[in-house]
């Protein structure tokens, strides 16, 4: 009975997220529908990120068992023909029957991507937040720095569920900024990398960045909101649209 | 009688192209539609370059005279409003009624992007083309470098356009690559800049460099081709979704 580990993209767009839901299109339900084809029975999923119906990947992780014995280029293939266009397996390899996908992860990386630019460039309208005012990228920075380390996240938490502990720690909390003169805009990338994300908690440092980058608040503020532990403190949730499961390591 | 020229980026996947049809979302039926919503009465637009059916822009130039006084800044706004999320007006700016967004062209510059990897990228994959092979982006370039000049394109020309002349001169033809780690594949980018183009050009051209790049004839053959004035001796047009129109300049 060989266990994998299979790292997946997908275009979030029109779906509900990673987990089955008991209506809609998710990421789960596709692999699954896409091995009980290739191992005649139901094969259950585990995944790295359970990211929200909008978002993004790049690189989650999925890890399930098989019947069959199948080798890892050949599994690449024969899921691929059986996903949309919008969901891809990247690569997959033979790992222990312990090894699953979320409870092994040691570090995920998001990263949170902004449009400055009064048009939207086409190519970015499902991939980005649209920000039509100019943003300031080094206050920006400067504040997201302030997240990293090991803190009670509990402010960027989105109520309804209940993890164990708020305190989370981010390895690295990064802002940088691309222009894109073709396009007349600016291109903004939050990069975040941590032992793990609370409900909603990119998307709500995310939307507290943009207050620090259109000068509504200095900097210091994401501290403040930080020991606030008080979710009203923090700004809005960012579009889901925004958001890339970019990595997961082991 | 204000004269404007207008820069345009769209995503052209669905669209029949730049030029008005019988049937179907063109981008210049789509910009005379949101004129005239703006101007009261039909106003004739003219384009830079006539891409073809699902071909994208990031710097298509339109032009038009308007009876309406209005300026630049508003006029952008407006054309946003009343066009899709699809097609952009990015900048406006007045011009002497005498301007043609196409006669007065000077330069213009494509790009065609190939993706090369076993799997396609999902945010890719209506902006390439998908070479699931090795290409070799060294070979390819030392072909595109083949092209600059003044030449007889008459081997990169689809028929069913008569133009006057087939030389055309090419100032600059470039083939590069970018690693892609996270979607496990490369893009493959080929620049071209030149006085105009024939019809199909770019993706003749693209066709053959990805022959010389999959290793099928070395990168010489990319003269022989041309020096043959012989379609039938270069490789098949590349599919369109892989074509952007980037810049023209005046």
């Amino acid at each position: 009975m060989p266990s994998f580990k299979v790292t997946v993209a997908y275009d979030g767009t029109g779906l509900v997220g990673w987990q089955r839901q008991a209506s809609g299109v998710s990421v789960q339900g596709l692999l699954e529908h896409a091995l009980a084809e290739l191992d005649g029975r139901h094969v259950p999923v585990a995944g790295a990120g359970r990211t929200d119906a909008g978002v993004h990947a790049l690189g989650q992780v999925a890890s399930f068992s098989l019947d069959r014995d199948i080798d890892a280029a050949t599994l690449v293939r024969a899921l691929n023909a059986h996903l949309p266009e919008t969901v891809r397996a990247l690569t997959a390899e033979y790992v222990g029957t312990a090894f699953h996908a979320r409870f092994d992860a040691s570090r995920k990386s998001y990263q949170y991507r902004i449009w400055c630019g009064e048009a939207l460039n086409p190519f970015e309208r499902f991939y980005v937040w649209h920000v039509p005012v100019r943003l300031d990228p080094d206050a920006m920075d400067t504040a997201a720095r302030q997240l990293e380390g090991s803190h009670d996240f509990a402010a960027f938490q989105t109520a309804g569920s209940e993890p164990e502990t708020t305190e989370r720690t981010v390895f690295s909390s990064r802002v940088s900024g691309v222009d894109d003169p073709d396009a007349r805009g600016r291109l903004i990338l939050y990069d975040v990398t941590g032992d793990g994300f609370l409900r909603h908690m990119v998307r709500a440092v995310a939307g507290t960045l943009v207050e620090i980058g259109r000068g509504r608040y200095a900097s210091e503020w994401m501290t403040a909101v930080l020991e606030s532990r008080d979710r009203a403190r923090a700004g809005q949730n960012a579009p889901a649209q925004g958001l890339f499961l970019m990595r997961v390591e082991y």
